[in-house]
């Protein structure tokens, strides 16, 4: 009897971590799949910071049956003492006899000792099937190892003449439902929110998660963890009846420094917590910095970015947005309505800005459209 | 044995009725094929004004094979003498013991008498296979012979946020070369192209078909018919130099009664034939005007708007437009580029202009979105 291959298990694999896509931050989800004589005997992913890794859900699902199995799992095991003892441990102690592994953890706790620890302890190790789903899975982890910055995704809800408001602001609504209900998804697995004063200001947004809009199962246990709404507001205009100062979970604000220690005192008994960074060229807050601050001290994976085109523009001039989700409604708002993006420095078509299209979907009656801002050295 | 159904037939019709999509104008597309014992024993499709109906060809091909034979034509029959005998009388004569037809001919001098001499004659006659694709591929006859004005299909070239080219009017090139060959075969199946003075003098545009870009077999072939060119010119401002005019085929511009007659002549003698209409209520151009004339003394079936964001607007709060065919380009111009439409007395999003998307492909880099406006009842 022929057995399916890697491929099939570790699909397997990432499709249990993939359950962990709103819950894990900011640890990263990982799926794992115990195999013996091409036969599932256990399984498990990892479901939030605290609770056992996807490795020790497997082998307590498979007990003696992990003896001599294959672990299929989409991260290394971890090698360190964290809140469960390490993963490659248990899985010596089990007598598991080989183990897949898609991608090295990019975690400098990490980085390949796991491994080193499995191959010392005589068990075969292959790494690297499944690779780009399990990086693509665990981007703003990865991202924040690598670089110290989260993975930023930005969202914007538009005409299809590329206009996201009326002239005097009112936007709601030019997508439909079921792109609203993606949005609130993109949230739930996002670690932070980040927007200008201005949309907060103008819109009185709460960006939290609503557990009523999300359409899944676990609505209600997800929406328990609201990401951190982040906002820039270099001159601390944000007022302190902004209903998000209200909801569940935290909102920072970020300020440059220097500005009035009253201000920051009124927002903070507002419910606020004002971070101040030093201005950059610009007398603004520097955005490089926000996202730095918010991978460092927040553990912040990824970032979703739901602004205007002001802060949305200086995102993208800045080379900090690493993935775009524009919303299309089939409707038209014409030539004085909000702009999608103020970018600078556009004057010729050589400036423009390219992009690569990843993806184009029906969302209900509107349409979805994933790109990536390409560099500047890959210019059309 | 099983035969084929009807259908399978019809589709080959329409298949070959397509040749002549970029040939027979003002006529419509029309194909024929002839079955005799499940067998196909002669197709044609009509070329081109003047030479043979698509029946004549499929009898001629048949030979004495059609009697007996059923005919699957893809518009009814016709049943007058225009520069070729009725094809009712041919088939008739020809002893075709059965006619199906996808739609009836929505000319008036044909309009149910050719299937009604048909069914004099003894054949029985079968409508409506396959309509909706018979229709659609003469959405402008049909139109025309309904309605005293062409299909009007609006073509525009924008980036992703919307924007049509820079604020200084460049816009070469925006999308990319198989973008742009489309272009060109939405100009060289159009009747007649339609712009405004602005665009011809910005780009200084020839807007002819261009065998060479074409990118099909009988190119050289096809640009022997250039689309009349049709400039919206209320006050006939377009240059005497204008590039357009020295191009083969002709070149129209319409403008107001009561423009310098001293201007007409010097367009005239550089090329162009001015059309003067009366004013509509804001004293240009009375677009609605402009197609009915087209229809009526042009018998312009499909006219392709091809122009900027002023006259594109006008053409939609007019209601004028039947189809657009947004070409977009994976890039971003900025919230200072050129906007796509401007749209008259839009101020709340109850305003807003819904469409209807029906198709989204990829061409080359670009994406093409095939929409149609909503009647404003039908608004979102």
């Amino acid at each position: 009897m022929a057995y399916p291959p890697p491929e099939t298990w570790m699909a397997r694999a990432l499709e249990l971590a993939r359950r962990g896509l709103y819950t894990t931050h900011p640890n990263p989800r990982v799926g794992c799949v115990l195999v013996k004589d091409g036969r599932l005997v256990g399984e498990g992913y990892h479901a939030r910071a605290g609770e056992p890794h996807a490795e020790v859900h497997a082998l307590n699902a498979a007990g003696d049956a992990a003896r001599g199995a294959t672990a299929y799992v989409t991260l290394e095991p971890c090698s360190h003492h964290g809140r469960t003892g390490p993963c490659a441990v248990a899985l010596i102690e089990a007598g598991v006899a080989r183990v897949v592994v898609a991608m090295e953890d990019p975690n400098p706790a990490v980085a390949g000792r796991g491994i080193a620890m499995l191959r010392e302890a005589g068990i075969e190790v292959t790494v690297g099937i499944a690779e780009d789903e399990a990086r693509s899975l665990n981007a703003g982890f990865v991202r924040r190892m690598d670089h110290g910055r989260p993975f930023v995704r930005l969202k914007m809800a538009m005409s299809l003449d590329g206009r996201t408001a009326m002239q005097s602001g009112e936007s709601q609504w030019i997508t439909g439902p079921e792109a609203r209900r993606q949005v609130q998804r993109l949230r739930a697995r996002a670690s932070a929110v980040l927007t200008g004063v201005e949309s907060v200001i103008f819109d009185n947004s709460r960006l939290t998660v609503r557990a009523d809009q999300l359409g899944l199962p676990d609505a209600e246990a997800i929406a328990t963890r609201q990401p951190l709404r982040v906002i820039v507001d270099s001159r601390l205009r944000l007022p302190e009846a902004a209903a998000c100062l209200t909801e569940p979970g935290r909102t920072l604000v970020v300020a440059v420094e220097g500005v009035d220690e009253e201000r920051i005192e009124r927002l903070t008994r507002a419910g606020a917590e004002v971070l101040t960074l030093p201005a950059g060229d610009d007398g603004r807050v520097d955005l490089d910095a926000v996202l730095r601050h918010l991978a460092e001290v927040e553990q912040a994976n990824e970032v979703l970015l739901e602004t205007g085109a002001t802060l949305a523009g200086a995102m993208l001039d800045a080379g900090l947005v690493d993935e775009m989700q524009l919303f299309v409604a089939p409707t038209l708002l014409g030539g004085d309505a909000r702009p999608l993006f103020q970018l600078a420095g556009i004057e010729t078509m050589a400036h423009q800005r390219g992009l690569e299209i990843l993806d184009i979907r029906a969302v209900g009656q509107d349409w979805r459209i994933t790109a990536r801002p390409r560099r500047r050295s890959q210019a059309r």
